[in-house]
This record gives structure tokens, sequence and C-alpha cells, in this order.
């Protein structure tokens, strides 16, 4: 059965398992607002609530933008936080939003999915539209998409934590090669680069995406994916492998006793579909999130 | 001279300064239990202390697999290690034993392995079959090896630290793509992936991984080797470049007085064959380690 | 207007806005010295102070070598420091020369270098040849240039704190392979294996290099460049992404206001060439640098 509900700028729907979650602006190129911040954020909190939502599609409203970046049409003003920060604009009031970029508040979500996210990049994905990929897990690309890390042509830098993100997925040479020289270059650069993991007809990329989600849900336990999601990012930044062996000596220990563990193993030997009973929403863990969740605060130049 | 031990489930043999390490239970297509465990730290711990041992290649028996995962003939009870605990089997009894993950003692022992690692995988690499072959330096793989990342199949989790290896030698995109699905994929993906350096007719594997040796063998000095290594897989993890200056600035003013430099230089300027004069048992650095060594707790919620 | 400047070892150019740094020993292969390392840092500093340079490329004089690694000429002694001390080479006589990896000061610095950094590897570039090149952000090499990690046929290690920066560029298990043979290779596995962009016939390759510091040059904001580069680096070996987006936070809000960021969106918008008015010399960032600098010290075996 399936469900759809509309936020302002993002429409999510459900499905079979996985979760359509469509940047919605498409006479604006799907271009982000304050607002378009707060629905995305709000769209990652329900598909994880909701335990029909298996896997997330993240894509963009039409045929020629995923999204075109920051909304321009304040002008000059358009970083000017300071400036714009009396407008009204939604996502641009508090003192929070002030100080903190709002790109960075949508990756920090989505970093924390506890569902898979790939990204169907159906167009033009430029500034905040390409920086938003990064901590989906896979990006796939219709053949008119294009990428830009446009923001030194903007006499900005580059925002929404693809400082941290962006070496990690194409190495740092790359990294600095697309930000240096801000241009915007077509798909077939973005998987050379690994950027991308494979490109499409534009008919043919939704369909790509799910076939990639349905591979994970038909065959895979939700709770082992989610688990795996929150180890494999946070491992990533972690110094030793210690860090994992903890962390995951625990997670076969919890999940060995479960009816998962029982049925993915039994399922196998009996070569049958599995049945797995767990749910994410009972919580995925008893000792998830192992970490403290770490504060912002704005930077001070050190002593 | 050839030195040979069996171990209950893995056989050791030294000839002309490799050590071949072959995990040995054909009849079960080599399945991980908890005495190969013990077994595989024994061996590495006898391949640390032989000073004939310059390199060691860890290969599967037969030519089916190199190691198909976890002895699954506990079935449904498996992976249920509370249940299993007065089971008496070996690497299972000990309070530590349940709750420290198998495979993530072996991982751990083969990241501080003073020796050079090379992976020979002739066949099956499942589950822990193939999580333990990350911290190993270089894998080939055979043209009948296939490779899976089962663990969401099974309904438990990625573990031996493969969270914090996997990401690191792959990419964290490719990392998520092969855990999410658990699908089992030939050694020509594995190779486009980055997992395996090369492939080639099972027949022709082990004179690969050999020829790898040697070169290691017949031209550098051990202690070099064995110091590069420690300092390689211990940056990984770092933070700042300065931690390498330190270790590496001490590393050039201890090893540049000894014999092997001199002999590393003149060697060169005399186009001679070297001869090495240090040994990797009589410690390869007076600062070595020079990290305190993490300790294993068991993980809790944080605040 | 051009200028130039001679130090002992190393040319400094500047024209359009690119710095031309050559190693300039070519009767020599331009192997390093104690000279070479202050005289590289000094050229850094002036690069760094100098807002006429808006990138610097690197390169070898002479068609033969970029840079052959340690001078021999101390034979058996090269590498010992403790022997050489009171020689009164330039760059060996303090107690921290004799503490401290030569190759480390300079890649250090380079590291922390304000403008981007493009390698130009003409010919040979072998030991600290080829690792100086690692912080570098882009390389390119012509077509007779070959690289050696070559320090464990000399009974040393790799230095330069190429632990750190050569896995992280390349991946461990490449990183090791080269390490551990210290094998001398072409150019086009140095591509193969990611440590060069793309391969030139020497010709054309100081053309390639320049046109790639000209598209940065004439399309993007110095002070946005700058920060990039920072923030690229640094987040290399952050834990988690947000210490990205504290500093890109903070980074947006402050550049946001500038007259680079009104220029940036209005010569989008208008589509004409941008005149960013900021200067990197005046500062990057009210809250650069936001890390503490950290201290070299003699690292001591752990507890």
């Amino acid at each position: 059965m399936a469900k759809r509900k509309e936020f302002e700028t993002v429409i999510l729907e459900v499905e079979d398992g996985i979760a359509t979650m469509t940047l919605n602006r498409p006479d604006k190129m799907n271009a982000f607002t304050g607002q378009m911040m707060l629905d995305m954020i709000a769209a990652f909190d329900e598909t994880d609530a909701d335990d029909d939502v298996k896997a997330v599609i993240v894509t963009g409203s039409g045929d020629r933008a995923f999204c075109a970046g920051a909304d321009l049409s304040a002008g000059g003003a358009t970083f000017d936080y300071e400036k714009r920060q009396d407008s009204g604009e939604a996502g641009r009031t508090s003192q929070e939003d002030l100080q903190r970029d709002g790109g960075g508040r949508v990756t920090l979500r989505i970093y924390e999915s506890l569902k898979p996210v790939i990204g169907a990049i159906n167009g033009a994905a430029v500034g905040i539209g390409v920086t938003m990929q990064l901590p989906m897990d896979i990006r796939l690309a219709s053949d008119n998409a294009r990428f830009g890390f446009v923001f030194a042509r903007r006499g900005i830098v580059p925002e929404a934590c693809s400082s941290w993100f962006l070496p990690r997925l194409v190495g740092i040479s790359q990294a600095l090669d697309w930000c240096y020289s801000g241009r915007v270059f077509p798909a077939a650069e973005a998987k050379a680069g690994g950027l991308v993991k494979e490109i499409y007809p534009q008919a043919e990329l939704m369909d790509a995406a799910r076939a990639i989600a349905r591979e994970i849900i038909d065959n895979t336990a939700p709770v082992s994916v989610s688990l795996t999601r929150q180890m494999m990012w946070q491992m990533l930044g972690a110094n030793h492998p210690m860090e994992a062996h903890k962390v995951d000596s625990r997670a076969i220990y919890e999940r060995g006793k479960t009816g998962d563990a029982k049925e993915g193993v039994m399922s196998f030997l009996e070569k049958r579909k599995p049945e797995y009973p767990e749910k994410v929403s009972d919580g995925i863990a008893p000792h998830y999130p192992w970490y403290p969740k770490p504060k912002f605060e704005w930077p001070e130049k050190a002593e």
C-alpha cells in the first residue's frame, strides 16, 4: 500500500519498502532554500521512523535538474546571512540559523539516517545540489546530469561538511581539482572520478536505483542493514580498528541471539527466502549510539 | 632448509624466506572455527618471531575455497554465543571469548604482524573468509575466487573490524554496496572494486604471490620493511601528518646509524646485491611501539 | 610583470599569477640537501606572502630528473645524522636538525601552503624526490618520469610524513606494495596507481600544469581557494563531519559578507568575468587557523 506526503518543497512517497524523496521546485530547478532544508530533515525523520521504509532514493523533480544549488534570487546578498537574518525566510531566523550552514544541517542528518540512501541524480547538481549527495551511500546519474563544486567561483567555500566527505569519496587530489576550479562537469567525469557509480539514460535512472534498493530489501535483515550503515560511516572517522572491534563484537553478540540471526542461517541452509522478524523502530542495538553526539560551536582562532 | 608446523586447522611452512600459512579444513571448505582463530593467532606469533620469515602468504587448502566463512554446523544457534558458551569449543569458553568477536581477534593480530602479509585467495571467501583478508597488505585472487560480505543476509553485521578496514580499502560507497546487498560476487568485481590487486588462473596463483614476496626479500632490509608496515597502518588512523613526522624522524635517525643503512647505500653505489645485517627479532626501533596498545571493552550506549 | 628570485638550490619565478619553483641542481639530478630544505621552505614563505601568486608549480631543472633523492655523496654515512652533525652543512647543525627529518619539514610546510600546489614531475623522482610531492594537490608527469619509494632498499624507512600522505592518496595496499619492494617504476604505473593525474610528453608538461593553474586563477576568488585548501587537508584527518560543519559554517558566514561573495554571485548572474576584491595577505578568515599547531617531539616507546 503506497503512502504519500507532501512537504512544501519535498514529496515523500513510500511503496514496496522504498521511499522516494523528490526535491520539488521544478520551476526553480529545485534550487535549495531554508524551507527545503527543513523539509529534507523532516522527511528523513519520517523515513527513519517508518518500518515500511527499508531504503531511500533521493531525486529531483522534472528532467532538467536534481538541485541547481542555492536559490540566488537574493542576488549579491545571497550568502550574506547577517543581512538576511530578519527576512523571515524559513530556516533563516534564529541565531543558530545564522551561525550554522544550512547545507551541513542536511548532510549531518543524512549521515545519521537509519536507512540506506541512494542518490538518483537526474540533471544539474551544483553547489549544495552536489554536496548534499556526499553522505548518501551510492550515487547514480542520468546521462544529462552535470556537477559543479562552484563555491570558489561564488567567492565562498565548499560547505555542507564537504571538506570531510569529498576527499573520503574521491581522494584529496580529485576533491581539490574540482573545488579549486569550480568548473561544471558532465556525468562521465563524475564517474571517472569516483563520485557516481554508474550512468543511465534518464528514462532508466529510477529503475536502476530501485533495483539496488530491491536487492537490499529482498535479501537482508533491516536491523542488520541499519547497524551496518552506522558502523561503516562512524568507523570512517575512527583512529584504530579496535574501535570497530568493540562495536562489532557487541553487535554480533546482541544480534546473534535474535530471531534475525536464526532466520538468516536457517533460510540459507534451507535455501528459501528469509523472513526477518526484527524491526528498526524497536532499536537497532542496546549500545547504539555508542558515541556521544558532537555539538556545534562557533570555531575561534586557535592560540 | 624448509620448516613445517601443523596446527589443528592451519599448516605453516617456511622456505626461502617465505612462510605459507594454509587454512586447512578442506572437507569443510576451510570454514572458520574458534580453533582456527587460536591457530591463526599462534601461527602469526611464529612468523613474527622467526627471522627466517620475511613475508607471509595466507591461502586455503584445496581448490574450492579460501575460507567459506563461519562453520554453520550449529545451525540457528551459530551466532548465539551465549547459548554456545558452555559447549567447550576451543576459543568459545571464557567471558572474553563470549564478549569479543573471534574474527576481530584474528584481524587485529594480522594488523600487528611484523612481516608483510599477502593473501592468495584460491576460491570461495565469504563472511569471515573475506573480512580476515582486509588487514593483509596485498590480495591476489584465482579466477574461480568469489567473495561475499553476507552478514546482513545472516541477520548479523560485518565483523572482524571490517567497518574500519573495508571503507579504507575500497571506499565507503563500494563497502556499503557490498555489505548492504550481501551478494556473493566474482573475482572480476573484486578487482574492479579495488579489493584484489590481480587475478590469476588457479594454477598460477601461488607463483604470483611468491613473486611479490621474492621481490621484497631479495632487495630490501627486513627491519625497514617491518617498520614500514607498522608506520603505514598506524598512520592510516592518525589525525595529522605531524604524527608521522615524529615517528619517521626518529626511525630515520635510528636506522641511519645501522649497518643496514650503510649497506643499503653502499650496495646501491657499488651496484651489487645487498646483505643487510640487522634482524627483526632484535627489535625494530627503540621507540617501537610508540603508541599505547588500545584495550578492549564492552561498549555502552553514550549519554 | 615577471619576478625572479634565486635561492642557492631553488629558482622562484612569478608571472601571470603563477609561481614556478624549480629545484636547481641539474648536474646532481636535483638531489636533495639540507640547503634545498631551507630554500624550499623559504620559497613557500614567499609564495604565501605574495598576493601576485595564485598557484604554485614545482618542477626540476633539466630534462632528466625532478629530484633524484637524497644526495648520496657522503656514502655509507649519508643517513648517519649523528656522525654528520658537525659537518657544518646547512640544515644539519642544530639539535632540532639532528632529531627532525628534513624531508618532513618540507612536506609539513607544503601541507600548510596558502596557495594551490601543482607538481610537474619532469623526470626521475626517487626517495625524497617522490615523498615531497605527496602534500602537493595535483601531480602531472612527463612520459620519461619514474618514481621510487626506495627507502627499504637503502636500509631506512619512508620519510617526509609519507606514511600519513601516501595511503591517503593511493590506498594502503598500493602504498605498501611500492614501499615494500622499493622498486623504481614508470609514469604509467604511477598513473594507474593514482599517484599522478595525467602523463604528457616532456615538452608539453609545463603547459599542462599552467593550464590547470590558469583555470583556477581566471575564475575563482583567491581567498576562497586558500580556505578550501586548508579545510580539505585538515578535514582529511578529522574524526567527524561535525568538525567540518563548524569550520565551514563560520567560513560561509564570514565570506558571505565580503565583496568576493557579492562579486561571485553578481558576475555569474550577469554572465561576465569576475573581479574579486579580497586578498589572501589580509587574512583568509578570522577563525583561521582554527586548530592548534601540533608540536614536534621525540617519540618514546609507549608504556
